[in-house]
């Protein structure tokens, strides 16, 4: 049997990874991949497909079976047991939060462990569950090499302005930065740039990615210069369920009326955003067409305020070449990247509202001054690179 | 002696008022201004100047003369018996919140001192103090007439999508909205283009007033359409002390830390902004040109965001034809102005680096696509002249 990198991305409701198959040098070729979904809820599932989309497994799980995420990673580690004879040669995780030293990927040693442990009041609701599967395997294989991905590295190279709040500089020495996320989607969008359209990757891109969490990143030659997103994966561009900018002075306000931090918390991250302005659904693909005000409302909010998120990024880049949509939304809702575009058109954006063939990257019409591009982005496969690369240097250091 | 009409401007450590001359029908000339400063410190001062810059009084108070609002307006009533043989014919004043409901200025009557005092809770730091004088001489003087003049009026014209959060419906029937403030600076500033510069009016226009207080705001046709600052007077642009646009995710770990309600709302009024980054002083005029990195890290992350914050509010105006500085800052730093349009040169923004020719209201070079200019705003002669038609309405009703 061919060796294998396996990909891990641990959440707090779901546990999903992927295999790739490696000559553990060059090569990647994704091999399997699947998840454990609704972790603690009444209906948990467990999912497997092969690279050509046959199901391998589709089984609900009992409750008790999934209760949190320790026994949704026994459930894996079982399947996996007997279908795969041979230890990966390493594996990849994905890490929402590096903290302000990592730039890039890390092997993970103890000393590792013990950074990315600290960094768990950073992103209490994340951090822990990603760490989760880390320690496990650290625990009980530990010659397994693992090596962990930030959403945070790639913004990085973000000048000390755009990585700053203006507090005083005891919160930035603890930790209270504008790190921004989605950083492992934008490094395989901006590696997918490069090598399809150089020039343009060469020059002012951003690139908004647009999920149940989204948000834009701007980029000159390919590296992270501002995102929406700052210290939590809470601010920015309205979400799903999540709140986007929001003026700090509406928490205090909330602190005022009798409200918990919990409330505030479970309001802002799981009520708000497309979910809270409709009171119909969290999900655009529920929302664009429904002819209910407040379904109409809400995505105008949605795309408006994308499209003022992206422009007050370009203060960064001093100007814009390049649009790239991607992620859920961004890759599949004609629609909003019409509409976000058309709060563009100032700039120079034009892009043909009928087009919606997915499989066209570039999708701006010859008058328009920026290319607009639709990108499927791959965070996984960007883990295992990294991963790769990682295992791959340690040899010959 | 001619009739008049006072300005009255109450806030926490400061109680300032200016009276004007008026015909009561078309003329306002100003007469006399002046100020209870340090209300509640050690050394509070009772200053007043002429319209000829001339000191009519000029005293240090004993802190028990000024320990709170209400003694500090005695000391004004005092003065203004002695001096002042005719009761003003109206007295308007500036109230920092009108609510969702108020888009201009109103005579104030039982029901509306109901209203406004229900909106104390919406800024609790600014509205009870605005109010204290309403209050007091609705008491004590029944017959004067009042008018209540609010900085949210303004911005009762922007579109839905810019007054909204993306939270429940619940939140913005309780009042939660991106009010945005300095909506008296707005007017004055707009009337005085709309006189001056009727052509540029009629188009696309940022106006950045930069005090201690900083927010920008974007016009078409003289009407608000955005502004940086929301619910509250913190968020937006950096300001002298304010921290400006925050991560509500910020907050909510400030919360985790063991942090109170007062105390993060003390930090982000009061120790954040050009203060908190710098470290040395929360006054631009102490920090430009100081070659402490602090303090230049402190000037650059101000004139970036302000950049930032102004290139977002151009999604609602779809470009930009002017760009207009005002108060404190914006009017006395050539410095801050330049660092900013040079933040904005990509949109086709030129300024001469060497003018600081302040009586110069045009300071774009003919290159620019864009005009710039220096406007001084007046918000106390927009009170007067709004309380002026309102009294004069009220005759002919």
């Amino acid at each position: 049997m061919q060796d294998t990198i396996l990909v891990m991305n641990a959440g707090s409701s779901s546990l999903k990874f992927h295999l790739y198959e490696t000559d553990g040098i060059n090569t990647l070729e994704f091999a399997l991949g699947g998840q454990v979904s609704g972790i603690g809820g009444k209906q948990p599932s467990f999912k497997v497909k092969d690279k050509h989309q046959k199901i391998l497994v589709e089984q609900f799980l009992r409750p008790e079976q999934a209760q949190n995420l320790q026994l949704s990673q026994r459930v894996v580690g079982d399947w996996f047991g007997t279908v795969i004879t041979k230890e990966p040669l390493a594996v990849g995780h994905r890490i929402v939060h590096g903290g302000p030293d990592y730039d890039r990927s890390v092997m993970v040693d103890n000393e590792v462990i013990k950074k990315l442990d600290a960094l768990v009041s950073l992103a209490p609701l994340h951090q822990h569950n990603n760490l989760e599967p880390v320690h496990v395997i650290f625990e009980n294989w530990p010659h397994i090499r693992q090596v962990a991905c930030f959403d945070t590295a790639f913004h990085r190279s973000k000048p000390e302005v755009a990585d700053r709040f203006a507090l005083p500089q005891f919160y930035y020495k603890e930790g209270i930065r504008r790190y921004g996320f989605h950083g492992l989607s934008y490094e395989y969008i901006a590696g997918k740039m490069r090598q399809d359209y150089p020039d343009v990757m060469a020059g002012k891109v951003v690139v908004a990615h647009l999920g149940s969490g989204a948000s834009a990143c701007a980029m000159l030659n390919g590296r992270s210069q501002e995102s929406t997103m700052g210290f939590t994966a809470l601010d920015g561009l309205p979400m799903s369920t999540r709140c986007g900018q929001m003026d700090a002075g509406v928490v205090l306000w909330m602190l005022e009326q009798g409200m918990t931090h919990d409330e505030i918390q479970h309001l802002l991250y799981k009520e708000s955003g497309l979910k809270g302005l409709s009171g119909i659904s969290a999900d655009v693909r529920e929302l664009q067409g429904n002819p209910d005000p407040r379904a109409r409302l809400a995505m105008d909010y949605f795309t408006y305020h994308i499209a003022k998120g992206i422009t007050g990024l370009l203060t960064a880049t001093q100007g814009l070449d390049a649009l790239v949509f991607t992620a859920g939304i961004g890759e599949n809702s004609p629609r909003v990247r019409y509409e976000v575009c058309k709060h563009l058109a100032w700039l120079g954006v034009s892009i043909d509202p009928d087009l919606n063939d997915n499989n066209q990257a570039c999708i701006s019409t010859p008058e328009s001054n920026i290319g607009i591009y639709v990108i499927p982005t791959n965070e996984e496969r960007v883990i295992a690179r990294q991963t790769l690369a990682l295992i791959r240097d340690s040899h010959r250091a």
